[in-house]
C-alpha cells in the first residue's frame, strides 16, 4: 500500500500518517523525492490491511491510497515515480547517460588490469569492471587474486580515473571489499543470497544486482528490495541472460526485461552481453540491441588476450574489439534518446502478471 | 559434407562429383548462386563418409572437402554463402532492407482488414499479415474467418498492393491457401508438423517459419530443412519468442538468435515483438531492439481497435501506435546498416554446440 | 458452466436446460456416464453467463449449477466425475488395471517386429506399439516403413492378439491408418496441431494423446477438448518427459502430473519412460516410479538389438531388460492399488493455478 | 583422472604416486574405502595431463589410471565405488534403509515444534526437520525465530531423540548452527553460494544439499564436490524440484535424477516432495514415487494446522496425513529394495553428456 500525500501536506500531517501505520505493527517509508512524499507501508498486512487504507484515506493531507498489487514496494515506480539516478564519482548512472562498464571478467595480474583499465578508458567506458573474488562452478579452477585484486583494482582507478565494480561473494567480505570499490557486485548464483543482500544494504555502497540464473522478473525485484529496506537505495539492476533449454548460446538474454523494468521500478537497467550469450562476436549486436531497448548501460568483459584468459575467455572481447563496440552503441543510444521514451503506464494498464512463488 | 568446386570448374568435373556421391546412395544438391558451386551431400554418411570425402577432395575441378558438423545442409552458410533474399512482388526480403510485415492477427470483417492494410500501408509497412485460420488453443475460441478470410486479403492486396503472408494449418490446406497468399506461414506450434513442412516444401512459394515454443535453434533450422529440400529455397525464419519459467511476458525473445542464425544460415530472419512478449507497450522497443541487432524485419500485430479484437488484443497495436514504430525502426535500422554487418565466421571459429537431441 | 442435474430429474426437464443453453448461442454436452446427468455448457460465454448460470439454477431438475475455472470442461472431472475406461478388444485402459504398452520405437522389418511382438507379448504387454510413421527431426534420417509398416503391425496383431497403437502425422493419413491401428497415437510435436486433433477426434478410434515438449498441463488438457469437442471420448494422456535447462537426461520426466491429473481430469494417464529419459538404463526405475505415482500404465520401447535400431536406439531396452520391467512393475502396481487411491478434491481445494495463455 | 591401486600395493608405492602428482603441481586425494584404494588428481590439468596419465600408468603398484570425463572428482563412482553411509546419532542415511525427514517448514513456537515432533516420530520418522532461519522471497515476510528456534529444535531433540536438520543461510552462521544441529542443510537458493559451501565443508558436520531452482546436475554436483574438497565426506544430495514453464505445480520434481545420480555417485540421494509440488495433496504420491525410483529417503514439510503456518501452508501435510505417508512409504521401499538394485554402469555404458558451462 502506498500513501500519496498532497502537493504541500504538512510535517504534521505526515507524522500522523507515520503514526497510524506504527500503530498497526506496520512501517512506514517515505520517499521524498518527487513532488509528492510518498509513504510506503510495508509489512504483512492480512486482512486488516483494508480498514487501514479507509482510515489513511480520510486523514488530512492525504491524497491517495493505492493499493500495490505486487510484492516489492521500494523498488516500484508507484513509491518513486522519478527514476533513481546513482552517483559514482564523476559518473551518474540512469540519469539517461548510456554507462558503459569494462573490464576483465577476472583480475589476473597488475599488468593486465592496468593495460585493460587504459585501453577501455581511452576507447570511452566509464566504469571499470573486474573480479577479484570469483565464484567458480569448480573449486579447482582458478578463484581470483582475491586482496591483491582489490588492490590493483584501487591502483587502475588512480591511473584511470574509472570508478571499479566488483564482485563481493559473502556478507564477512563485505565491508572489507568496500573499501576498494566504488560498486559492489551481486552475481547471478548469489541473487537470492538474502544474508549477502542485507550485508551490502547496510553499506549504502552502489549495487549491481545481476539477475539469477532462474530469477523471475518479480523475485529480482524482490531482491533489490532486500537491499533497498536494509537502508540503501542505490541498487542497479544487471539482465545478464537466463537460463533456458536453448544450448547454442550460453543463457537466453531478456532484453524485453528493460522496458518492462523501466515500467515496474524506477531502478536503472543495465545488460551484460558477455554472459548472456558467451560468445564474443554476439556482444556487439547485442550491445547494440541494449541501447535500443533503452538500457542504461552495459556491462561487457575484455580481455588483452582472451586466448589466455583465465576464466569466460570465450566471451570475452579484445581491446580493439571493444572500441568498436563502444563507438558503435554511443550514437545509437543518442538516436533512440532523441526518439523519446515511453510513457509510464499505471499497474492496471500494465495487465502484468507473476503467479509463480 | 560439402563439395566446393573450383572457380571454372567444368560441368564435366561436376557431373563425376555427382556420380560419385549418387554412387554411395547419397543426394548431391548443388548452389549455384556464388562464385564456386557448392554440392552438399545429403543422407545418413555413416562410416563411409571418410573414405568419400578422400576421393571427392583429389577429383579434378574440386577446390575442398568440407565436414558439415551439423545436421543442417542446405540451410547453412557453408553450403550458401551468399544471403538469401526472397522476392515477392516488388518486396525484397533478406537484401539489407528491414521489412515490417503488419496487420491483424485475425482477419475478423472485411471492414477491420481494409481499414488496418490501408493505415500500415500508409504507415510504411510492405508486407500485410492476417490470419484467416487461425490455431487456437481452445476450440470454442473463434478459429477465424477461413475462405472468407482469404478473400477479404486478397481484396486488400488488390487495394494496398501490399503482398500477403497467412498462416496454413494442414498439408490438404496449402494449395487451397497458396491460392490467395503471397507468402505461407508455418505457425510455432507447427515447428515440427513435418508433413505440412514438405507439403509447403512443394509448393516453391514463400514460407515464413515460426520458431516453436522450445524449438531449440538447431530444430528450428532442421525445419527449415525440410522445407528447402522439398525443394522450396524460399524460407524466411521468424523468433517469436521461446517458453522459459518468467510469466511478467507471454514468452522470452530471444534477440540473440538473430546474429547467430545469421552466422549459422543464409536465410533472412524477421522478429515478431508482439507474440513475443504479449504486451502492446513492449512491441516498440523490441521492435528497435530487433533492428538493432540486425534483423531484416518484423511481423507486429496489428488492430484498429485493440479492445474488440477477438484475438490477442492485448498485444496488438492500434494505427497511431504502429505508425510510431514504423517511423522509429527506420532511423535506426539505417543506422546500424550504416555501421556495417559482423563478419561471417568459419564453424570452427563459432565454437557453437548443441548437444540436445 | 456445468449443470448437475438431480437424481431421477426428467428428459423433459434436460431438455428444457439444452434449449435454454442453445438459445443463448452455446452448445449443452451431455455425460450420461455417472449417477446424476451432467451438461457441460460450451462456448465463449461472456459477461452474460452469470445471467444464465441464475436463470438455469432455477429450473425444474436442476440440483446445482458449477462455475469452471478452467477452459477444459469435456476433459474435466467436474463433467465427468468417474474415470473414462478405454477398452480395445480385450483390454481396458483406465480401468484400475497396468497397461503396458511395447514395441519398438519404429518399425524396421517384419522379422524385428514379429520378434519383439512376440516377446513382449509373452513377458506380459497388454498393447503392441511401433512407428510405420516416423516424425524425425532431420528430413535425411530413416523415416518409417509407411503402409508396409502398417501391414506387419497388422500381422504382428494377429499372430499375438495384441492390439496396436501407432503414430499418425497428418490428417489425411488419419483413415488409412485407422484401417490397421486400434489406438492412434498423437506425438509430442503435434500436440497442439489442432487439424490432426480434430481429424482422429471425427474417427472415434481411442487416441494416445503425447504431451508436447513445453506443453503445460493445461494446455494438455486443451488439446484433449479437441479430440472430445469433435465427438470422440476415447483419449488416453501420454506424459514422456518436458524440456527443460537439463541435458543429462534427454527430457525431464514430470510424475507429478500423473496424481495432479487424476485429480483434473477423467482420462487415464500414462508414462512413457523411454523418451522421457532417452537412456535405457532408466527406464526401469522410471517404470517403477509411473506405477508408484498411480499411472494407469506404461509406453516402452523395445528392440531386440538395440545397438543396431533406425532410431532411438540408446533409450530401447533388450527383450530381456523388458522381460524384468514387466515383473518388476506389476507387484509394485498391485501394492499401490492396494493402499487405495487419492480421493478426489473439489476445484476450489485444488488450488491450482494457471496463467500461462 | 583417477589413479586405481591394485589390491596389495604398499604404502610406499601410494607415497610414490602421491609424490609424482605433487610434482606436477596438482593434489592427490585417497579414497581407502573399498578394496582398492583410489587416487583422485585434482587440480586443472591440462594438456600435460596425458604425459602424467601414462607416468602413473608404468608405476609399481598402479593397477589402471581412468580419465575422469566429468568435472567433478570426489563426488564420482569412479572415485568411490561403494555407497557412501552417513550416520547421525542411530540413524543411517545410505545404507539401503529409507529415511524419512519430516517436521514443520519454520520453527514457529515451542509447542508447535514439539507436538509435530512427537508425531512424526510415533508415526515412523527417523530425523526431525524445521528451520529456525528461513530464505524468504520478501523481506516483510516471517524470517524465522533464529536462535530462540535452534533451541526448540535441540529440545525437539532431546524429547524424541530425532536428530535434527536445519538450514544455515551464511557462512558467519554455520559454527553456531553447527551447534545445535546434527545436519545442515543448504538450501536450494544457495546450491552455488561457494563461500557457505566451503564453511559447511569445514565442518565436517552431515550437510543436506539441496539441488538450486536451474542448477544442472552436473552443477550440483560440482556444489557437493566443494563441500567434499573441503574435507567434509558426508553429504546427503536432495531433489526438491527444479524450475521448467509448467505453473499447475510449484516446481517440477526430477525423479529420473535418483537413479542417474546413484550411477554418478556415491552419495545418498533424499526427495523432497512438499517443495517439489507445492500442493499437500501430491505429497503422498511423490513420497511413494521417491521410494520407487531408489531414493535414500524423503523430506516432509508437516504441519499440526497447515492453515495457520507461518510460511508454505499449501504445501504442508497434516499429522494424520504424514502418518498415512509413512506407512505407504515403507512397504513399498521394502518391495523395491527386494527386487534388488541397478548394476553400476562404466562412464562409457552412461551416454550422459554435459553441454551446458
Amino acid at each position: 500500500m502506498f500513501v500519496v500525500m498532497a502537493v504541500g501536506a504538512t510535517e504534521e500531517e505526515l507524522n500522523a500518517v507515520r503514526a497510524v501505520v506504527l500503530d498497526e505493527g506496520l512501517t512506514p517509508h517515505e520517499n521524498r523525492g518527487g513532488e509528492r512524499v510518498v509513504v510506503a507501508v510495508l509489512g504483512e498486512g492480512g486482512p486488516r490491511i483494508d480498514r487501514l487504507a479507509d482510515r489513511l484515506s480520510a486523514m488530512p493531507g492525504v491524497e491517495s491510497v493505492n493499493p500495490s498489487n505486487r510484492p516489492f514496494k521500494l523498488a516500484s515506480r508507484q513509491f518513486h515515480p522519478d527514476d533513481t539516478v546513482i552517483r559514482v564519482g564523476d559518473v551518474a548512472i540512469g540519469d539517461g547517460s548510456f554507462t558503459i562498464m569494462a573490464g576483465p571478467c577476472a583480475v589476473e595480474s597488475r599488468e593486465q588490469l592496468l593495460e585493460t583499465a587504459l585501453a577501455v578508458k581511452a576507447a570511452g567506458a566509464t566504469v571499470l569492471r573486474g573480479g577479484a573474488f570469483k565464484p567458480r562452478t569448480s573449486p579447482y579452477a582458478f578463484q581470483g587474486l582475491g586482496l591483491a585484486g582489490l588492490r590493483f583494482l584501487a591502483e587502475a582507478r588512480e591511473l584511470t580515473g574509472l570508478p571499479v565494480v566488483t564482485e563481493v561473494m559473502e556478507p564477512g567480505q563485505v565491508e572489507h571489499v568496500a573499501e576498494y570499490a566504488d560498486i559492489l557486485q551481486i552475481g547471478a548464483r548469489n541473487m537470492q543470497n538474502y544474508s549477502l543482500l542485507m550485508a551490502v544494504g547496510r553499506t549504502g555502497r552502489p549495487v549491481l544486482l545481476k539477475r539469477g540464473l532462474s530469477g523471475t522478473i518479480e523475485e529480482w525485484l524482490m531482491a533489490a528490495e532486500y537491499v533497498l529496506s536494509s537502508g540503501n537505495p542505490n541498487v542497479i539492476l544487471c539482465e545478464r541472460g537466463i537460463r533456458t533449454f536453448e544450448t547454442y548460446t550460453r543463457n537466453t538474454l531478456d532484453l524485453a526485461a528493460v522496458p518492462l523494468l523501466h515500467q515496474l521500478t524506477h531502478l536503472p537497467v543495465v545488460i551484460d552481453p558477455s554472459h548472456a550469450t558467451g560468445r564474443r562476436w554476439l556482444v556487439r549486436p547485442l550491445a547494440l540491441g541494449a541501447a535500443a531497448v533503452g538500457a542504461d548501460g552495459i556491462l561487457v568483459e575484455v580481455h588483452p588476450r582472451p586466448e589466455e584468459a583465465l576464466s569466460d575467455g570465450d566471451q570475452s572481447v579484445t581491446l580493439a574489439q571493444f572500441a568498436e563496440i563502444a563507438a558503435a552503441v554511443r550514437p545509437l543510444h543518442a538516436l533512440v534518446k532523441a526518439q523519446g521514451r515511453d510513457e509510464i503506464l499505471s499497474p492496471t494498464q500494465l495487465r502484468v502478471d507473476g503467479g509463480r512463488h
